[in-house]
């Protein structure tokens, strides 16, 4: 059997720090290494920095170059960023040294939708270094679009696709509260969309991009629309209280069009307690064609988990993978890495 | 661009002519040729046969030789059969000849699981005739094995997974009927199960192999059952009329266990008009695990017409991937084919 499988992670936050000990509790995987971009992490004990009970007896570098020297990474697992732009140093670095690359980053999920450049770049640098870089996560890179895609496997036609995704935002922390505009009044909601401040999802355009892709579909725009959720009770949590007629979320939705027909309708309601005004959190995916299908997740996959976990369960594949940036439409399917990871490696 | 990809379909019965319909409609492939068991098939313009309302302007063979010879296909798709046994003769000849070929038979979506020494078989074959082999269908293939496979993606651990699918057998023939023992007394049900005349549903030990194999789970023993589902009230289809007291179908279980614990619970209960007794049909996969997932499909995934859009979309898929004998498992997530076939052919 090969060596175990040497991985770097790259953020020591809270996704970071759920894909490390994930890591660490894999057959087959070993946390070799971790890189934060915060200074103040700079020499921590991972082991104590992402959350174990005990020493690792390595420590965070908050120089890439020096984290891949001690580490000596096979793969590495990007968890730092949202955005290409901010994800390319990063990569461009892993590759050149030659280090598979996983990213959740959410524009990873399907790089060309933003930027064809950075894109071809990306396939270029990894062919160049014999290596493979791959988005995933659980939305985009999931939910919302590769178990779209599984599921129109039994089409013999579609003729669209909607889907819904109602999550809960109360565990989530202070920067993604305010990227989806929590506790805002209604004004300031609508200053904050036009502004950028209130982000909402990120990620609809990747989705769209990856079922368009498998389905052979060519899409002509995509239109998004971000409205407050408005809301009629009192909503609080430990970070947030929310009064009736403040914002408790940000209501995103894309519709993409194909011969001027609405093709893919993606809603991702992000709120603090929807519970509380009786609505259930959960994943739905209409499909309208031959058959018509309509499958419900209730409650919704978890963000949190569900990334952390797809991110990890993917890396024999992308270890197995041709060079080359790809998507996880060329991977094959991929479920819960329980055995030893060894064992899904091509010799 | 490459050509268009010749297609061959065995069989032309309800899955055979769906596929052969199916065929004709997607751009970049082409129906070349149909081959029936029957010798009174022989001759048949294929477009009448296959319930198009145009001719073809060729005809069904009986012979297979003479079928590959006039339709120089590039595919076979074979929905003859159900067991290994009755599918090797028609698999060795296409192979042999170059062809590439997709089977529905159920025991194909995991050949290993029946019959190591036909797996062993077909992978030799194949790569000496350069050419790839795949089983899949709607259950076993995706149902009950590759969707609950890719919903555990996104789960750090499973503990266990159980999964029903409720369907109604009314649209079915004489043949499936029978199989299931609707229509029978409990006893003639019980002997029926004995003497191996109810069968249920072929495919259980395919879909827990592709499970356990895509998990890294050793299974120790698989426990099936079949049970009669006696109706409580009066049940009439256009085939079958079922009075109170009569079996319905047949409610057949698997149970896989793993270090003496029951890890993959399979149930899949068949029978005519379950909406008579308040029973709507549905397909559920609950993932015991971090996170816990639950997801109904309802209606459930329909069984026709899944298996013969599924059969269709993975042509590029079998035809992209390295000569072998692959299972569903190590193909890329397959969408609909929308767009022309050629488009997802690698060069």
């Amino acid at each position: 059997m090969r060596d175990v499988v040497r991985v770097l992670v790259l953020g020591t936050g809270r996704m970071g720090s759920g894909v490390a000990r994930l890591v660490c509790e894999k057959q087959g995987l070993e946390l070799t290494g971790a890189f934060a971009r915060r200074a103040e992490r700079n020499g921590l004990d991972i082991g104590q920095a992402i959350g174990l009970d005990r020493d690792l007896g390595s420590s965070i570098a908050t120089d890439l170059d020096a984290a891949i020297a001690y580490s000596q990474p096979d793969i590495a697992i990007q968890t730092t960023c949202s955005r290409i732009e901010d994800a390319m140093d990063e990569i461009t670095t892993l590759v050149g040294a030659g280090v598979h690359v996983i990213s959740i980053a959410e524009e990873l999920a399907y790089p060309a939708c933003r930027s064809a450049q950075a894109a071809d770049e990306l396939q270029r640098l990894a062919v160049a270094n014999g290596v493979s870089i791959l988005g995933t996560g659980i939305n985009p890179g999931f939910v919302l679009d590769t178990l779209i895609v599984t599921l129109t496997g039994v089409c013999a036609d579609v003729e669209s696709i909607s889907a819904t995704r109602i999550n809960d935002l109360s565990g989530y922390g202070p920067s993604v509260l305010k990227s989806q505009g929590v506790g805002l009044s209604e004004k300031a909601f609508r200053q904050g969309v036009d502004d950028g401040s209130v982000v909402g999802h990120i990620g609809f355009p990747e989705s769209i991009c990856l079922i368009a892709a498998a389905l052979g579909w060519e899409i002509e725009r995509i239109e998004e629309t971000r409205e407050a959720i408005v809301s009629r009770v009192r909503r609080q949590t430990a970070l947030v209280t929310i009064e009736p007629g403040q914002t408790a979320g940000c209501l995103h939705k894309a519709v993409a069009y194909r011969q001027d027909n609405a093709v893919i309708m993606l809603e991702h309601p992000q709120q603090v307690r929807p519970d509380l005004e009786g609505v259930e959190t959960s994943d739905t995916i209409e499909i309208k064609g031959t058959p018509d299908i309509r499958i419900v997740s209730s409650p919704e996959l978890p963000g949190d988990v569900g990334t952390i976990a797809i991110a990890v369960n993917v890396i024999p594949h992308v270890l197995n993978a041709s060079p080359g940036l790809h998507t996880m439409l060329d991977l094959p399917v991929s479920g819960a890495l329980l055995g030893d990871a060894r064992e899904f490696i091509a010799p």
